[in-house]
């Protein structure tokens, strides 16, 4: 697993704990410790599988003895009614288990599903599609993945991991080329900086800076374009703002480097999963 | 607050030491101590508005002295360009909470705002809109909360504290009156059942067990409408699959008592909130 | 397990760091490495044991390679001088883990065996036995499952997953009526409410709200013979207030459903379990 | 506060979560926010207060806002229907915390209620009375604490401050003089040694070896008054095993320097206290 | 405080915890609640001080009454005798605080001392002083705070946040041309990419695939020389490898732009502070 | 492992998130899942190996599959240039630990290396080697089992396990005689007391309290001869302060029972360990 484990396990944990406060009220006091069952994983609707791992360990972690084995693999498209994994043991733990694993695997595969929608819409171009910091309280590193795992690519991670000025650094350091020289100054070797621009004169500003990544903020497709004739590869061109799948091919024609979307991550659409008791 | 306090500042750490892993690259590096701001958050949508402790929180948490006052209640409606609240303190922590605050707020009052339109929608029957169990890792007290903000109401908290009697485990029981009986017997004197029902003979089986409350799964609406005029308020009963904005008027003029909707909780569209910088 | 693992491993955890802070400098000093032993857990009284599982995660959390075998079933009755379980590994882990068992299980099959004593005194009567919120810190869920074990029956667990109308609830809201009415309308519908009642005429007020539960709180025997007559199954009747093994079957001979006890949990007496040496 | 400060609030913190695992169903649905009370803390019956600041931030880790003052000190003997606390705020909040609260009070003002006692009983003689490391997990600093606000003594604390030798570690190294030898050998210059004996050879062998401390296991009361003329000031020596009320003043009259009881915290009688709202 | 305050005092809590298990057995037995005292701290040496902020929370975590003032500031250089910081407040407290803080400080201290005099040996060259991963458990954020605040930048701060080749990563890609493009081609556009290189031939490699920082690894002066000649500042190189503070000056003047020594943070001395009490 | 299972991997949970926040960027991204290597750790200089087994569980938790076996015992003198430990699985995986094991590793055989020079350098005397409280945050019972392993012997833990009065307990207390009495009298019967002394005069005073231990703090050679001769043997005697590997030896010819050096802990020089990739 690309997740470190324990963290993944944590995750797990407090979701596990948030629905079985103390004992599960329907199975605990029905059903016996020696029935068995499968069960399976099915698509209800067509898509990217992501987080068959994590879902694994829901199952594994409350019993060690159930036995899933996924039948696709990660990042791999299913089509509706495709049967996904079969799970095998208690049958008990596996209904505990069930609808945590649900919510995990729905949640990872709703973003890795869309995102790959966004990528193949861009196929051909020299676009990437990128997240963002725009993620829910806890679920980052599960969300980044299931970008990549979906085909697109990790924005910075965190505000540590480089910088980015927007308009109030900006301001508060007059001007661009002020910010960027005292940024250089004072960073370490390894960040990397990018610049949020507004408009032509401010991407002129940043490139003569030398900043790695210019982003064009809100920009028209216009705009856009000139802006990439302008920077002509001396730095990395960032699309944002407003961006959908109706518009991103537009985007990318535009000659950007990098599209981003918040919405990969704020506003996922739940991949439906559901698990067929046989 | 209705939330813990405690478990609000424990998920608002986590967010922060998310997207700030040591240092913000940018702030920590430009920003002077002594370097002041006004800001203010800004709707840039027609929503609800929910978090708003929460997001004031995030700000307090990294710095004490900011001063965070919000314009409007919790639960209030605002339209596209309302001030929603203005933030006052030292530049540097506003910046670095900046985020972090708006994606809990964002993502709260999503929720908030998806429920009162399935609540307006309903309004005058006597379905009242409810949540399920189907959250988000270690967010489920935030996301239930946001659904009571909006105008609906919690259903179990989580396998604990009810039961609800599903296929499997009537299938593993030899049918409903086998198992609610064995059920009654070994649960406290506190707890609820709940059955779902797939067909107008379940649905008769359960209202002669006494059960609390009667899920109608999947059913059509003539269905529906007769499993309401059977149950004849001696039981609850609650709608639930499939169910969207388009047909949920539908669906609560049947005569249901709840209509649940896990797309509340597990497909949540952010609402656009920005911090505009005075 | 009926307990979450991951939850019962974190209580052990947790004892075992109050037990060894660093060394165990006794055995960590004296006791080599290759010393292995045999050793068996013996009852000291007659009692029902709980926590055997538990019991046995001590040791194996301290040294995986531990072997612990439980000779009764959780929950079965055992006589004085009775061996429990025999346990084999090395010595100096045995060792190190022995108090700290011995601690949980002495605590667990202490509840479990005064919870059957009440229990055994009310057979042949309508009478459940049932826990209360009276628990000690941190130790709730464990507390709540040896009083199952024991042949009890757990109230709420916590003060979200039903409501109890208390007297101060009551007189802030202008009588029991009016606030049954306002709870039920706020409320989800899985919500069972329960009304705390003093007399005659406080039963009567909330039986006709249609409650779930009617606490007789402190009543004379005649008091509750006459509240069961009363109520004549149209709610459920709990007995509550000053009730011991002197008393317990004359209260359930007032024909209540229910009777809770605090004592279960708030003052258990140990009961004892050595560890003896092969 | 002789406790660490986030020692008690992580208990607290617990505590709490374990009663409110979301909304308090009962108060957060019918108390206003502005609804404003005062209560105070009752005796029911005498003994010794324990545990007042522990309570007090039960309120205040809830809403800071909340003024609890305590009208007797700390360790304080208080009669049956004495006000032992003052409570005033919000209405909501103080039924929130209420029964957490006095979960904890009543707990270590038994612990402190039946240490006196104990200590009361042996008055006059040279005994001083000790606790144990028979506690509950995860409260064993709350426990000794209370011994010691009780008028009782701690023994070590875990297995790491001091040693104690029992039969097996004597046995698995060919002697107390044997073993004796090699602890002093490996352990620090700070290392305190008990022996554990079970007769007379036991303790002039013990004696002999220059253990600080000589245990009497479950001597009788001659035994023990030869033990202690043998040992004649040259050691401490602890009488432990079957020790009650009943029969610590023979006990103590024995000669014994400290008298050990188990009771103390693995089977406390809780303290009732009620809170009486005004 | 650029550190996160709870990150702090989640490690200030582990350290308090560390050294008090429970009660302080000399200051909580015998310094009276009612003693106040004076006190300050001092260096034993000059050096620069480190860490002001964060040793000032360790005495108002314990006590908040306690008031801590530091009369430097951070980073600020300091002479044998001279007062750092004057404290007042209980008796008690302050003693019970007095070694965790001394810890902490100390040990920064002299992580920012070290880093000052490898900055101040290359003054005057183009060279930066830089820190690596080899920091101790739980302490990076410390460790590199404190870097920077003598002087020296900081190098990536984990796995995540760059790239660096080093010879078995190249080796199993077919040599550093192959590697960087595959990287190039994977990762994000945020990423900076180094590569660690042993010869001449390695350089120019690197710099032909256009790498971001290339590191000299135990290379001798004459070849760091010639390495800087021929990567003209088409990217950064880095010094890494057997540099102490007699030859930094030597290697400074190779031309390199950033020097890194493990040294910083593997192998700290603690900077001598002590507490005088007043 | 003396050292308890679960706090070690926390340490390594932490030290593993500190350096892998999200993803490796350089491993994850280049390295095949089905790469597969051998590496070996060599000692880079003559010392004392600890921490083997600590390091050892940096691989496993990453990846359950790795092949860890180290060479030498825990404790063991190696040479410069001798393989510790071979390593054999995944390649990702172990290029993950790699840094974490080996930051664990050489700052716990650093202690070691250093006690054991200490410790060689007293051979013959009756002089011990002890450590102190001096050490880094969250690292305490790693750094202390690293003396033990050294050959040194620890002082008390923390504050709880034993008193030490210092001058201003001291003075708090008019005079070293009523301190000790008044803690004889409060404390509990295993508490053992060391008194530091700044003369002969209170050496004198403590030994005519019959205290435990008595610190000669910062005293001449022949004052701690004279010191050891006025004690004879009814007290232990221990050298501290300014006590280096040059003057150690005379030192302990004094006649002192312990020698202890906060230097052991607070500056620990990394005995340096490389992973050799075969």
């Amino acid at each position: 697993m690309i997740l470190l484990p324990f963290y993944v396990d944590d995750i797990i944990k407090t979701a596990l704990s948030e629905d079985i406060n103390y004992i599960d009220s329907t199975a605990d006091l029905l059903i016996p410790d020696n029935s068995y069952s499968d069960a399976y994983l099915m698509a209800k609707a067509d898509g990217v599988v992501c987080g068959s791992e994590v879902a694994a360990r829901v199952f594994t972690i409350l019993d060690p003895s159930i036995d899933v084995r996924f039948l696709v693999n990660e990042g791999e498209r299913v089509s509706k009614g495709q049967k996904i994994a079969s799970i095998n043991g208690h049958t008990r733990e596996m209904l505990k288990a069930e609808r945590t694993a649900l919510n995990i695997i729905q949640h990872m595969s709703g973003i890795a599903t869309y995102t790959r929608k966004c990528v193949d819409a861009v196929e051909g171009t020299r676009a990437t599609i990128a997240d963002t910091r725009k993620t829910l309280p806890g679920l980052r590193a599960l969300q980044k993945y299931a970008v990549t795992v979906g085909g697109g690519r990790n924005h910075r991670y965190n505000l540590t991991d480089a910088a980015m000025l927007k308009d109030n650094h900006i301001d508060a350091y007059g001007g661009i080329t002020a910010a960027v020289k005292t940024l250089r100054k004072r960073a370490g070797h390894m960040l990397q900086i990018e610049v949020e621009t507004r408009n032509l004169d401010e991407v002129k500003e940043a490139l003569s800076c030398g900043v790695n990544v210019i982003m064009l903020d809100n920009m028209s497709l216009d705009e856009m374009t000139e802006a990439c004739r302008l920077v002509d590869g001396k730095a990395k061109t960032e699309a944002s703002g407003n961006i959908t799948l109706d518009n991103i091919r537009a985007v990318a024609e535009t000659g950007v480097d990098i599209i981003s979307l918040g919405a990969l991550t704020h506003s996922v659409q739940a991949f439906d999963i559901s698990m067929k008791w046989g």
